[in-house]
């Protein structure tokens, strides 16, 4: 195979691959990442690149691709490598870097959107942890971490106690831990003598325990008093994010977050599980992606406090969705996609950070937290444990976490039920013309006057409108609805007398923003396709709560909390997200925004052997309903694909 | 550094060393084993070589080498590479080659001992083994692999049996197997959603089970017929032999018997140790010799029989002494050689086939026999479970196990004392001039005429003598006191009418061979130096027994079986060994040879679980008796410095 070399500007990186590579490929050789949520399909347009200089090879598959390409655009991932060393400038739109969008936040547009609200999405959860440094991360749980080290004074070998060194040691850890089962590995085992004797017999011993099994992580000369620490880890399809805990004071020391790195391979699990399947070494690849990422993150804390070092950290727990602790542990996910969607695990072993190549102390016990099923994860459990829905005395509770999938549970102390619906990404910017995530320029609070219908709102951090973000959706369809600009249907009332109604390329739109405010060269509308999407992914959140209690005999109006999780409950107008049906009718009092649940439960697992004791039994106990087994789930959709909902007295203080 | 070549003669190896290499290390690195019992410290003289071209330092610290270059003669372990590139030729005299003794039986002197020996030794364990073929391995045991294969049908997943695939398989085995602890590692997870699916949730699953735990080391699609193999290892310090096993059926395959590699660092436990503790890498390099070893012992085996491949063999057992264990894990053995004697572990992990580098299936779990202290080691605990001496209700019997080292075992079902003395290794013919371990030209027979003192002997394989083995040393020894040619104490009768009978330069010594009779070019004798090291070394062993039996309170006459296990009890006399009180006396009919009981046992824990579990049991149950506590011993061994003793109740139906 001839190889090339390929300079990438304006970074000026080289690297040299085999002629035939895509340039998106080649990128990601020489570590600079570039947007691709189709996953490198040539569908989004979003790696578009300039070639400064030598000819390379159009792949002409895709027709958005050959489209560009008239307007001398071409596509990373559909640009391969030819008989010429290339020179290839990635423009700041297709470019996805943290420290680029930091120098760089003036005119964006919405091609950039990820780039941004990843690093704004990852501000606003540093933040957050940053405030919870103030308090105890345990949520109520006694400090017992996970791990922890014991100093020991073994009885001194002699020749009337010539125990065998090991046995010396296991029978007192025996008594101390009250584990049965020790398990010292070899590694440990090969230089015990010395290290016994080092300091006559006293030791200081890092173990794990979990459920009466202790595994000895490490037998330390003398009686160590150095701080002990762990990272717990909150795996985001779209986010990661790191915390640096000192187990032994129960707190977390730093955080740090980013985008998964990942995302190159695509926005979703989907596109993720897709590539993992389908390409060669995917499922390799995208693992390492997110070990790297990962890696990062430890290394970007690290650099803040030199005194910790990589071997300082002696346990690692992470929380995530089903997918992403697959391909965190290397397992390939491909059934989580397919019907019956069945995961390879909902319970992952512990593994050592060397075999996964995490830059932690080499012998570091790796959790993972356990899933309930292929669309209800780890982050899940950890929300249900952060919430206390499984205690004994709780009342009936509902958390639903809304992303791509809609993921709940219902339930109060013994018995707990939990579904996922494919809300859709509408929620999430995908498939709305101007949708975008939560950044600069997001249209999230909006007023329309019902005389004028003329258009006030707000944007992130008050930059110049460029789209909408999920929460401006929400609050945007309550409007439109409000002023009647939508009927129930979602469908467009074109009569109306304003000039911000009218019929665009894709049939009737609303113009909520006019070229001229804006930071985009056109209007920013919403178009009924738009509505349409959006209605479909409220309806299949609401059907999962009515299907729900339907399968446990409750109604509504026994929710005593309501607890919304995740990144986008952020932002969420609750009083809109009940007029327009996402949410349920019940006093707006008893919704509670939990926040990041996935990495305050991480957090919690490490920090207290009982709450990993209990994430552990939660994840048994979720009973997952499977909306996709009868009509119960696609009768409820039907119904409410409507504003809020055909049975309106389902919604009785709504008056759209 | 500078690098320069040596070629080894008659090899014609070249190997590429850095100067101040010694000759002994870089034959090492060719591959090329030479002997040196001392380990490299120049005061054996065994491993002289001829320096044929070329200019080399000596190290000129030894006396001995100092000496021998006097005389032309280059010690390897003292002769360092240079400025200059060398040709070096090895003497047969030098060379540990199973090849060319092979080929190359004609004559041989007392220098070629060991390298003889080590093949015979080997020829005649294979022997035994060939012979056990015919029958069952399994000694009365349950057919029970510790590693067998279930064929099993799981539930298909489907939406309404929508369970992870790691819990449908092991819901499954926990029913199978009864464990209720199941591991299933990562690697065999990652990839488990396509085989349980590639023939419609039929899998063969392959696993060990151990104490209510069962690790899975497999798992393959469909219902495979493959057999199961394992390998079991008796790793002696001399001599290695591994046991191919048919796991199913119950039976030895095939079977191949090597020295051990570590013979080059020395030759006893004591010189390996300071070697792994000394040497730089001492440890990681006597470890490597021992895994080498069994590597080319399964090598050996497996070109024979073409159908089955390294991965095929799915689980190893060893059984070896304490230190043999120890580095064969590589686990440091320093202070097994060290008051008060304290082994690092006497229960060892079980570790992956591929963390040893051992070349059969990477995931195979190899097992090592439990120890019960320093020089009391798994091999006696095999033997331990071969004779059944636990079970309830066996007689009183003592297992004994003579080399470096008496190992002795004393018990009846419930209870089960040991010990071991340090009887030297004048039985293996160190230490006494014409000793020899047993080989071609080895005196195993001996007749003095009371009246003319002319000798009649038999060798080995009746060659022309060239010295005399352990069992000819206890024959010779007997012979002489019978004859008067020796007094009780063991001092010789210089007035003798007998030119046999002379001075020589190191005292009275008595001419067995005249050098007409041997292969050698000098009289072969025995020295009243030689006797005073026979005497100490058979005198510890019956203080062994002495002070075992009256630490239970028991009698000589009370024991009901004597247990000979080892190489050399292969070739013992009995009524001598009574006659010079080595051995109690008691009638030889309770005297029974019990073989390679090392070798056996680690067979029957392969292919029996309950074996198995029967010789952790015993580990844990056999009570160490350590002889340096107390006078006890040390008592005891004083009186036993006469032939047969200086109590001769104790030896009632002996008339020397």
């Amino acid at each position: 195979m001839n190889k090339r070399f390929v300079t990438f500007l304006p970074a000026g990186v080289k690297v040299e691959v085999e002629s035939g590579t895509d340039l998106l490929t080649a990128a990601g050789k020489a570590n600079i990442e570039i947007k691709a949520p189709c996953g490198g399909d040539g569908t989004c347009g979003k790696c578009a690149i300039h070639l400064k200089n030598g000819k390379a090879k159009a792949r002409r598959e895709s027709h958005l691709a050959a489209r560009l390409m008239e307007k001398g655009i071409n596509l990373a991932c559909q640009t391969l490598v030819q008989d010429e060393d290339l020179v290839v400038e990635i423009p700041k739109t297709s470019a996805m870097s943290k420290h680029q969008v930091l120098v760089d936040s003036s005119p964006v547009n919405a091609g950039m959107s990820e780039a941004l609200s990843n690093y704004l999405l990852n501000v606003w959860q540093l933040k957050e942890l940053l405030l919870e440094k103030q308090e105890s991360p345990l949520n109520g749980y006694p400090l017992h971490p996970l791990c922890r080290s014991i100093r020991l004074t073994l009885p001194a070998a002699s020749l009337q106690d010539n125990r065998d060194d090991l046995n010396r040691l296991t029978m007192v850890l025996r008594k101390e831990t009250k584990c049965t089962d020790i398990n010292v590995p070899l590694a440990i085992i090969r230089d015990l003598g010395e290290i016994l004797r080092a300091d006559n017999f006293k030791v200081t011993v890092l173990l794990s325990e979990v459920g009466g099994k202790a595994e000895v992580i490490a037998v330390e000369p003398g009686h160590s008093h150095r701080p002990l620490y762990g990272i717990a880890v909150d795996i985001g399809t779209t986010t990661v994010a790191a915390y640096l805990l000192d187990l032994e004071k129960g707190r977390v020391v730093d955080t740090a977050g980013t985008h998964n790195r990942q995302a190159r391979f695509g926005d979703d699990v989907i596109s993720r599980i897709v590539y993992a399947v389908d390409e060669t070494d995917g499922l390799k690849t995208i693992h390492q992606a997110i070990i790297d990422t990962v890696n990062n993150l430890v290394s970007d804390i690290l650099v803040k406090h030199r005194a910790i070092r990589e071997n300082d950290i002696r346990v690692i727990m992470t929380a995530g969705n089903t997918t992403m602790a697959h391909l965190f542990l290397g397992i390939n996910p491909k059934f989580i996609r397919l019907e019956p969607y069945i995961p390879t695990a909902n319970f992952f072993p512990v593994v050592k950070a060397q075999e996964l190549g995490l830059r932690v102390n080499p012998d570091a016990p790796v959790f993972s937290y356990p899933s309930v099923a292929s669309y209800v994860g780890g982050d899940i459990v950890s929300g249900t444990l952060f919430t206390n829905m499984g205690k004994e005395d709780a009342p009936i509770s509902l958390l639903i976490d809304i992303g791509t999938n809609g993921e709940m549970v219902l339930g109060a102390g013994d018995w707990l039920v939990t579904c996922s619906c494919s809300a859709g990404p509408a929620f999430e910017g995908s498939g709305i013309t101007f949708g975008m995530r939560a950044m600069y320029g997001a249209i999230e609070r909006m007023e329309i006057d019902p005389q004028t219908y003329e258009v006030s709102y707000t944007t992130i951090n008050n930059g110049r409108a460029i789209g909408i973000c999920g929460s401006g959706l929400i609050d945007c369809l309550a409007k439109l609805r409000r002023t009647g600009i939508i009927d129930r249907a979602g469908k467009f009332q074109t009569s109306l007398p304003t000039d911000r109604m009218r019929i665009g390329e894709a049939g009737p739109e609303f113009v909520l923003v006019w070229q001229d405010d804006s930071d985009l060269d056109r209007d920013i509308i919403i178009s009924e396709a738009d509505v349409k999407n959006l209605l479909r992914a409220k309806g299949a959140v609401f059907a999962g709560i009515r299907t729900m209690l339907n399968v446990v005999g409750f109604e509504l109006d026994s929710i005593e909390n309501v607890y919304v999780a995740g990144g986008f409950g952020n932002y969420l107008n609750i009083p809109d997200a009940i007029a327009i049906g996402l949410l349920p009718d019940i006093p707006v009092q008893k919704y509670k925004y939990v926040g990041n649940t996935s990495a305050k439960g991480a957090c919690m697992a490490l920090l207290s052997q009982e709450a990993w004791a209990e994430a552990n039994n939660l994840a048994s106990k979720l009973t997952y309903i499977e909306l996709s087994v009868g009509n119960l789930f696609m009768d409820e959709f039907v119904s409410s694909l409507f504003i809020p909902h055909t049975d309106l007295t389902l919604f009785p203080n709504v008056d759209l």
